[in-house]
């Protein structure tokens, strides 16, 4: 009934090995590469949108931001990208579940992407598929609502799991859903031990420093400085 | 790269001729069988304990539950459900994204199901992959938060489609998140032209009364009443 074991582990080696080049063939370029995961509705797009009004758009000393959005269908995220000036690519997967190496290969040819610049990926607003699939990233944030409730790392471990860090948002809404901090830190540091939890609220920007803060360390041992 | 469309159209056919001998075995019961799909922490959970807080638990007249959650990982929605007392059947899938009728076969032989009963089942949190599988439903109830935004229609379009009817919850926070019904209903109405929009508020009860209405009319209806 199910995909024979063979086939899938053809699929994944064939993906991570595109994306071992794709990785290999930004760094050798200076680029930062973030895949960043959610469900649908978690806030990915917010926070992208709040980091790039840091990083500043097109343009910025050293620092220039380049996005892919990946959505199931329609472009809404990145048009609304476009109009902040962020430098913003749409991948429609038009049914697929995740993105892959192959869809990055694709749109990197199309793009214009800076040495040095940071490239955020936002993937398919979905917290089953993307976990399994490499696509040429440095590191994979996980984003998470407030509203989505306390046990989410607990439901979904395996995306939790491969996150370097998780991106809590919708802080301002964890009384009204009587959202259990305590419970979902557990439930983090229990599937992964090493993500800290960075809370926002994409509304305001409040803790969106602190996100890009940690992100600037981890880019900085990457490179090894 | 991706998996040949032959493979998967031999996965979807197998799959379909099983839940079609499910959906037969179970109406033949008189059992009426909903599949309930929507994101992570959409409020599918509170939806169902909130109906089976009307249908009665064990030995209410006529309309006995049961319920089968199905999860990646955990067995946390079905203690809650049964603490409440509800009828209610793990599958936990190690990491598919979806429901499929083999797994639904397999869990029934194992429950206790009355003739003339209600069987609702939980999905995987996903609005992404449990579009494209049957598994003995007579319809999808595709459950979305105002948390999740207002554009989900748009994004998610295939899972809407196969819906016959939403439910919007959270709606007590439409009003922190900026929620903008208007657009929702536009892409509801865009992809499920016929889908009713049932808005509740899953911690206090609002609205679902007219959920269960609006299903007890969708059994008759199915039922040649």
């Amino acid at each position: 009934m199910s995909i024979s074991i063979d086939i899938k582990r053809a699929i994944y080696e064939e993906n991570d090995t595109r994306a071992q080049a794709i990785n290999a063939s930004l760094r050798a370029r200076g680029i930062f590469t973030i895949n960043i995961l959610g469900g649908p509705g978690a806030g990915k797009t917010s926070l992208i949108s709040r980091l790039a009004e840091r990083l500043g758009g097109e343009g910025f000393a050293g620092e220039a931001l380049a996005v892919i959005e990946g959505d199931v269908a329609s472009d809404i995220d990145t048009k609304f990208l476009r109009e902040l000036g962020v430098e913003a690519y749409q991948i429609e997967t038009g049914g697929d579940c995740h993105l892959n190496a192959p869809m990055i290969e694709s749109i990197l040819s199309k793009m214009r992407l800076k040495d040095g610049s940071w490239l955020l990926i936002e993937n398919i607003g979905n917290l089953v598929c993307p976990a399994e699939y490499v696509i040429g990233e440095d590191l994979k944030l996980v984003v998470a609502s407030v509203a989505e409730g306390s046990d989410k790392p607990y439901k979904y471990p395996f995306i939790f799991a491969k996150s370097a860090a998780c991106v809590l948002t919708k802080i301002d809404l964890a009384g009204a859903v009587g959202f259990d901090e305590a419970y979902f830190r557990a439930g983090l540091a229990a599937t992964a031990p090493l993500a800290p939890l960075l809370p926002i609220n994409g509304r305001t920007g409040e803790g969106v420093d602190a996100v890009l803060d940690w992100l600037r360390a981890s880019r900085a041992r990457l490179s090894g400085a």
